[in-house]
């Protein structure tokens, strides 16, 4: 005997979820039983009802209660400007940052390596959307990473000469961080991007 | 808006889990629901079998499936050797490793800081099974830190005289590490506890 089978059963499904090994698997599976009957419950509970009542948006391809999800049904979102995401949860940070205009979801970026391709996102969804006419900007918020920069790279492309000014998130220091602890990276886009007070 | 009540609840959820912190808890959960809804299912489902039938037992406060744990109740382990653990984790570890004495799970360990005395272990539970007699020898397990070996010691004290030899887990050099690479504590324990060799 080495473990309750029901236990060994929840340790390997917890271990299905990203970033989760072995080890943390096996420690949150004994706190899940051990603690009080009621979180165990509302995990069963909140995973359960996110499942069924969150749906992908049809426009923008955000994950939501409603299809059309809130933002694009809503009439006070500035819908001459397009933010392109990588994921569901790019549009959750860029709203608590203070974004009014809408958004389109890729589900994930162009990797070489992972195999992922351009009819494997949402780009030709992206593509009709703007040929539809009545963005004045599109910009794109994928991350400042090698492959969020290749993604950047493919849809400015594509998006050229749509009628649409093509954007691209500014690179640079993080707020709020300290010059000598960032990296060389960080600081040479930091100067690179460098601009002029006037 | 920022993200839908049913996204917010599950990452709230999620968050209540040990080491899970509010970023790793959204990444987690915009994981489960944009995975097959076959892994939101079993998630759901390994959480309500395991708790619904594992349960503590009342010789050794083990987790299992019956009551006493199967450990506990079969014949085939050393009834005279009894290892002090912590967690019911370490029961599944000493398993894994050979071990085929009996268990008592001590749910815990001591901590001034946290608030934890002798009476919210089973320290007393362990002291009755012991009373009953029947062992030879009972190693304390706990974990080779400050608040395990504090444990330890006050363990030693109220086994003393009992009629049961009582031993303490070696400390020394894990097997398979490199001496150049291991803190220096491991290495004051491998010279302090060394062997002679014949």
């Amino acid at each position: 005997m080495s473990r309750p089978r029901p236990v060994d059963r929840l340790i390997r499904a917890l271990a299905r979820l990203p970033g989760i090994g072995p080890k943390t698997s096996e420690r949150l599976a004994y706190h899940v039983l051990r603690a009080e009957p009621e979180l165990a419950q509302e995990l069963v509970d909140a995973i359960a009802a996110a499942r069924a009542s969150t749906r992908v948006c049809s426009v923008c391809f955000n994950l939501d209660e409603s299809d059309p999800c809130a933002i694009c049904a809503s009439p006070e979102r500035d819908r001459a400007l397009l933010l392109v995401v990588e994921d569901p949860r790019d549009v959750a940070a860029f709203d608590a940052s203070g974004y009014r205009g809408l958004y389109h979801v890729l589900q994930g970026r162009l990797s070489t390596l992972e195999g992922i391709r351009v009819e494997d996102l949402t780009i030709a969804q992206l593509l009709a959307r703007v040929g539809d006419g009545g963005f004045q900007e599109i910009c794109l918020a994928t991350n400042p990473d090698l492959e969020g920069e290749g993604t950047a790279e493919v849809l400015v492309e594509r998006l050229r000469g749509r009628g649409a000014r093509v954007t691209r998130i500014a690179r640079g220091m993080p707020a709020g961080a300290t010059i000598a602890q960032v990296s060389a990276a960080i600081l040479a886009d930091a100067l690179q991007g460098r601009r002029e007070l006037r």
